[in-house]
């Protein structure tokens, strides 16, 4: 089962509003009409200078909301931590998981043996869940179901959050999974907000820093060396 | 000066993006595709049904952004209380406000006596906020500066939020000022989602029942004994 | 394994405080000094009135921290949902889950054929994540592990918050698990603050109004029968 | 009229209790009982650890209740912004102001004739206030009233909020009230738990960096060449 990652709604313009919200704050203008009077090279230029300062608070008026599938509760149940959000998510309290599906970790799919081990018990809890189902409500059926159980959710951040969750998410000494779908999100909002994401990620990339302290992967250091930012950004083929 | 209340982005589609996050929690379909998948009467009826058993979580994927001016920082005082919610606000710190502008309340503006006194304390703050930011900082000067200074925001809520915010806001007891934003700000909300927000209102609009003991306005009763949500709401003339 | 919940932590004199704070909002005394001038007598009249009038923001000021143990991954993940409050949890990505406990739901607790079953497959887990634990990272060998598999929490929320929890968690159609750790947590709250928890409840027993529609259990309209409030309120007996 | 700044309550062993949550999270020992575990030297050192790590979660488990007075409403309009935060606060709708006090601003105090013209102004609006509070509601005839009016307030942050609160408002490029009010809140927090809050404070003092560019007081490069964290922090006399 793939991850699939969709960025389904987000605030229209949102440099152009991100930027407006900014500007209002230094200005004598009018809040109404001010979006329209900005052009994008001033947007542009406005929310590098925020970013570099660290005065993130208008990119919170820019939301993004994501359908997400193909995910594991391993990982819902670390992406819910994260507080300054929205979430949906398929409930296994009320739906059917008689044939649910499961996420392999790639440790595992690596490993022929553990590989065939791990399907194994999936179908025997599969087997398990059917029986179960049968005599008791759905909701303690799912007692069984593994961390590996597929589940599906809808989540909404603001750029604010997103810029939290990126610098978490995207090291390399996250989670291999909720990292995937870090840099999946994060590619999908560089897609529509480039210069808001630009420098979004952890701080090794953005600032040559890591606060990872002897568990560090060395990559502050090697960015560092070739100059802050002048990095793309890790993507999972790194 | 007048308030104006103008809504300068928000999720597209929002009613769908509701339902579609709201459906997935009961279903086996995936994620993605489902907002295509949901017709308009069935994105509607499924927004009904949330709303009359309180279950609001989906309604918070929906994000609206104002651009307010016009109103006193008495008001904004007041607002920014809200919590969930994201704000960037004109700054007494770094703006010139020689020639501040203000709001006027009703009351006074009703009594010519009381309008003149209150017309000559504003001039006369005017005259000592342009002679001290003459020897001292504007963050300083501004020290003098009413509750009655107009302010402009930029203001973000998601529609959970603006939920809590128009039952407590909308409300007769609520304070003028900020009881005339909230019903401009659900007057423009209602255009864009009008489904989403028939029922946002207060306690006695909503559901015939009035929290305020004996500082109840008594239009509670009045609901009841109409029937609870016929009536339309209040508006700025009512 | 049974759930302990026990209260390790809490703001000294949680009433006086909520009290002292909502008395400085209609007051021209100092906020200094004003816990101490407030009999016990003062404070829980004023709770009582604050809670009736659903003023609840005063009551953020006490918070209380819960340690909880021999819960299930399906509550745990289901509690950190609900936001405002902050989690510290036992890892299953660094702890060894060799010989992980397990919750076992009533239902399939009263079926003998249903326990051998459930047994059985927990059993298999356990030594199949014994072998996978070998092989693989203990932070994918998990990805095995049952929502059943008992975790540890350390849990705060504040007074607001908790009367959130008890009005949504304590209702008889809430998740078992969940609502007897929510029972739980308001005895032991009710224990060192009684006055302000009295009416901490689902709105059945509050209020004696039920918003689950159609799925209402018919405790409102027993409650309403009896006057509102009259009722102690529900423990894991009834 | 004087800050003053009192801890009127807060979790009890804020620091055995911090260090009682992070233990949990790498630990198969029960939670119950946990934080009698920990001896004071061994939660000095985990919480030392997690501190300079970022790993700031566990520090939310304790919280801290200020009673503030003799702070301007220019400074509680600002305060309220931290939404991560509890607050009550004198209402200038019901509370009569007819003596209201006020604060004044250092610069201004300097100056002897910007002094006497501050207050002569706050003399007036004395005047004006009494006048119409006699003819309007006290929540019109607030509309005179200056940003420096006094006002008290109740605060509760737990301590990661905290931490924000003083890397932004302890910087020496924080306007001066707040700061006062920040440094006075740090020297309280500091009083009940040291450890926690040893490294509390702008970025310049905990990490010798500083986002402020151009705007940069300097002192991040100080603290560089003497070692950071050497540094004891600063005070209102610095």
């Amino acid at each position: 089962m793939d991850m699939k990652v969709e960025l389904i709604a987000y605030t229209p313009e949102p440099e152009a509003t991100v930027a407006a919200a900014a500007r209002l704050c230094y200005s004598s203008r009018g809040a109404v009409g001010l979006k329209e009077a900005l052009t994008d090279a001033e947007a542009a230029s406005l929310i590098k200078r925020l970013i570099s300062m660290g005065h993130l608070s208008p990119t919170e008026h820019a939301s993004f909301t994501f359908a997400i599938e193909g995910v594991s509760r391993a990982l819902s149940h670390q992406l819910v931590r994260h507080r300054i959000a929205s979430y949906s998510q398929k409930s296994q309290r009320y739906v059917d998981e008689n044939n649910f599906s499961y996420i392999v970790p790639p440790s595992i799919a690596a490993q022929p043996d553990a590989l065939e081990l791990y399907r194994k018990a999936m179908e025997e809890l599969r087997e398990a869940y059917r029986k179960l189902a049968g005599v008791v409500p759905r909701e303690d059926a799912r007692y069984l179901l593994p961390n590996a159980a597929e589940t599906k959710l809808v989540c909404t951040m603001n750029a604010r959050s997103l810029y939290n969750f990126f610098r978490l998410r995207c090291c390399r000494r996250a989670q291999w999974e909720i990292r995937e779908l870090a840099l999946k999100m994060r590619e999908e909002v560089r897609r529509v907000a480039p210069v808001l994401f630009a420098l979004a990620g952890p701080s090794c990339e953005t600032e040559g820093i890591c606060w990872e302290g002897e568990f560090s992967c060395g990559r502050a250091r090697e960015v560092r060396s070739r100059g802050v930012a002048a990095d793309g950004g890790d993507d999972l083929g790194a």
